[in-house]
């Protein structure tokens, strides 16, 4: 129930420590939540998001957990004033919305990402405005101090201290991929600029509606692959090959044109 | 000069890539800054703190380090507020400061340590609101979720493990040491609660002096021990066995009454 605890309190039902996931979770009476993958579903109307009418329901859909996880630390580490600039590191289905967010909401964006490959796709498709290969260290020491924040999307490790380096004294740098084992974390850098490495995790409900008015209105939509339920292995196979530009959306209804069958 | 960088025009002087430390550092001529460690100083006005006068100049001294590097987070990260519940980890130098200033601001207070011994001294002498030693499983179980915030002044490696899971949800901990190698940071905790690990390093002028007419108001007091300079190898000795509570106060030109000599 919305009303119970702090968190829920202050549109935060994403932090409620009773929260129970959309699908895979365990409900209240005991059963298993089966969410998207449910052709139908009845949820309390404090759940629903209104999709609004010029954005259609197959965009919509990765929005509401890959666009509201970067959408939320935008807005939360202040990262969405117009002027600043924002790195983001890893191209996925994360990485590329919160590319098309950040833009949206008026910052400079630099992609960073382990493969020279991603280059065209980030600065011609993606419209980023420059691009870095976090392994080369003469680009990275060449943008040093340069960023006001960053949003990390990778979920493997990797190394904290040269994204750590790239961003500006009171910079932050945000977490929303989750390595298993922990990371490195260098406290120098961030005692001398006084940055901040914070962490977010999808967002309240209250958030999550208007960040899909924000996409409506500033045409922020995911590239996305719509498939049918017959296709879902051969996605999943897709998926390990990180074969998919970003997002495959599966026409549960079969209301909706697939454009890989 | 004050007005040649960012941090500069921010008052945040102390973040300026330019910065000169006022003791072992090289100076524009090329000569090394002996700081408190001579008897004259010639310096521009612009980095003067004027003590109050009802401030004793031998308990200013160490405001004007640990003081500040403990006030310039409590501020920056929100956790000057009154009614919070602030944790300090480390009971030292930095640490008993912590205590003095986060009573001062109207916070309950935690102290966080290694050493059990430590418990009286924090309770009676630093009046802090509870006491929990680190290495003790049941006690930080039993006190999951409760701080709004921490200053961690420890410079050894230490879990932050423990600490995240001490903090409510968008909780902030704070490290002012700086530990040699980098410390574990697991990720998880950090996303699940929007939680934020920081830096921050001593603070600018305008805050130092805001700090030390803060301490003169609220009867914020370092607990210091005034030495002559001639006990000072012995003061080295009794440092590296942590056996000061808790700074030496070198009293250079022998105008203070010197506890120890």
């Amino acid at each position: 129930m919305p009303e119970s605890c702090d968190s829920c309190k202050n549109n935060l039902e994403n932090y409620c420590p009773k929260s129970i996931l959309t699908y895979g979770a365990e409900y209240h009476d005991g059963s298993i939540t089966y969410g998207g993958y449910s052709d139908t579903m009845v949820a309390d109307e404090h759940f629903i998001v209104r999709i609004p009418d010029n954005l259609p329901l197959d965009v919509a859909g990765p929005l509401l957990c890959a666009g509201i996880t970067v959408y939320s630390p935008l807005r939360y580490y202040g990262l969405d004033k117009p002027g600043l600039h924002v790195g983001v590191v890893g191209l996925g289905g994360l990485g590329h919305v919160a590319v098309k967010f950040a833009k949206a909401m008026g910052a400079k964006v630099t992609v960073i990402s382990t493969s020279p490959s991603k280059k065209k796709e980030a600065l011609e498709n993606l419209v980023a405005d420059s691009f870095l290969v976090s392994r080369d260290q003469d680009q990275l020491q060449g943008a040093t101090g340069t960023l006001d924040g960053i949003i990390d999307t990778v979920s493997a490790q990797h190394p904290l201290f040269p994204l750590l380096g790239l961003l500006k004294s009171h910079g932050k740098l945000v977490l929303v991929g989750a390595p298993e084992k922990p990371l490195e974390l260098p406290v120098f850098p961030l005692l001398q600029g006084r940055k901040v490495v914070g962490g977010s995790l999808i967002g309240g409900m209250k958030e999550t509606q208007e960040m899909i008015d924000f996409a409506a209105k500033h045409n922020v939509k995911p590239d996305i692959e719509v498939i049918a339920m017959e296709y879902v292995n051969t996605a999943m196979e897709r998926l390990l090959k990180a074969d998919v530009k970003y997002r495959f959306v599966i026409d549960i209804g079969n209301t909706l044109k697939a454009t890989t069958s």
